[in-house]
């Protein structure tokens, strides 16, 4: 993308946890009109939702959306359906908090919001170091979908417009994200990362999720804001 | 995809117009054990829910799930947002009736599900003769679409796992899929297609979906049992 000017605008994919919360604040450093967009799929962690409120809020997003997207119709997961446990032991292959096609679904509904506005910038918080090792984070996933955008949409077709991912944390590890943040002036205390975060978003310190981000916190040597039931080890 | 055995059972995307149900036909006339998804998302025409209800049931798909996606939540189409109108006569351009992103939507969750039950085939009823024009029923784009989806999914990654999306209506005319449907016995009758049908699901006879689907029945030279609230012109 080099040689290639900033967007003016982008929509912004907003979870409520720590790296789509860096994400929107590296765009908002960037000087980007930001278009917030979250997506209540029925996650265990609703919070996660309240929290995106105030992160968009409190970063000067220009509006922020929530979408209902109800994945608890095809369930498959430890987010989605209640029958499954969320892991409190890390894995060595994928477990079962991944979503079936979250991030499809996520960008499609991005895409299509985008097409609405008339942006052709999208921005995720997907990292492929301290993560889950979920296949839909990965760069090759996100350049797969910036080709499928240009052939999905109006845009693509009769304006030529070319769709970008930017994926700013992408390979960061989550110390990294914490000092980037940090130095962005993210409020870290804001935001919800644990899968089975109570209803006051206190984390569980347990799950796959509270590990890396405490993790993060303390190889940054940054002070970590989160409440947690139990504190993680690290 | 030659050489290739066909798929024991699928996820067939019903929207309930005559295009899906045709499909969904095919796939049972090849033996597959279908697994119904409709979405409902908002449409302006929500009977056609009901119709694929029926259209299910009637042609023996083994579970059908109705999904909701808010997609009004970003409007900017004539059938999400009540503000806009449905156009009554043709355009040169893709018309208003377009869904920003509907298509990836769609599939984005059809393969969401497909992995939560361990299946890799996906039925679409894309047609790209006659048609309004939407980019995501081209060929290409879903050639694109199945490129993200090893990408996107845990069995794409863990598995290598190859999806296959089956369009077998793509390249018939309207025609030509009202014959193939009535020989596999589709009761046209329970489709509804029109844009603006009322919850009766009766047509309004003056959008694009009404004039293409008149004129497959006329061109067809078959009965057609749709209940007109004017006769669109043939």
């Amino acid at each position: 993308m080099k040689g290639e000017e900033g967007p003016r605008a982008a929509v912004v994919l907003l979870s409520g946890g720590m790296d789509s919360a860096t994400a929107l604040a590296v765009a908002r450093s960037e000087g980007v009109d930001a278009y917030a967009l979250s997506i209540d799929y029925g996650q265990r962690h609703r919070s996660e939702l309240e929290a995106a409120c105030r992160i968009a809020l409190g970063l000067g997003a220009v509006e922020h959306r929530i979408v209902r997207v109800d994945l608890r119709a095809i369930g498959g997961s430890a987010l989605t359906d209640e029958s499954m446990a969320v892991p409190t032991a890390p894995s060595e292959t994928i477990p079962p908090t991944y979503v079936p096609a979250r991030n499809t679904v996520f960008l499609a509904v991005a895409l299509g919001w985008a097409e609405v506005l008339g942006l052709r910038d999208l921005y995720i918080g997907a990292n492929v170091l301290d993560y889950s090792g979920y296949p839909d984070c990965r760069p090759e996933y996100l350049r797969a979908f910036e080709a499928l955008a240009g052939l999905a949409t109006r845009a693509g077709v009769e304006e030529r417009v070319r769709y970008r991912i930017h994926a700013p944390l992408l390979r960061l590890t989550k110390a990294e994200i914490v000092r980037l943040g940090a130095s962005l002036g993210v409020d870290y205390g804001l935001t919800v990362s644990c899968y089975q975060a109570d209803e006051e978003g206190r984390a569980c310190g347990l799950c796959d999720s509270c590990r890396i981000r405490r993790k993060g916190f303390v190889e940054a040597g940054l002070p970590d804001p989160t409440r947690y039931r139990v504190l993680p080890p690290s």
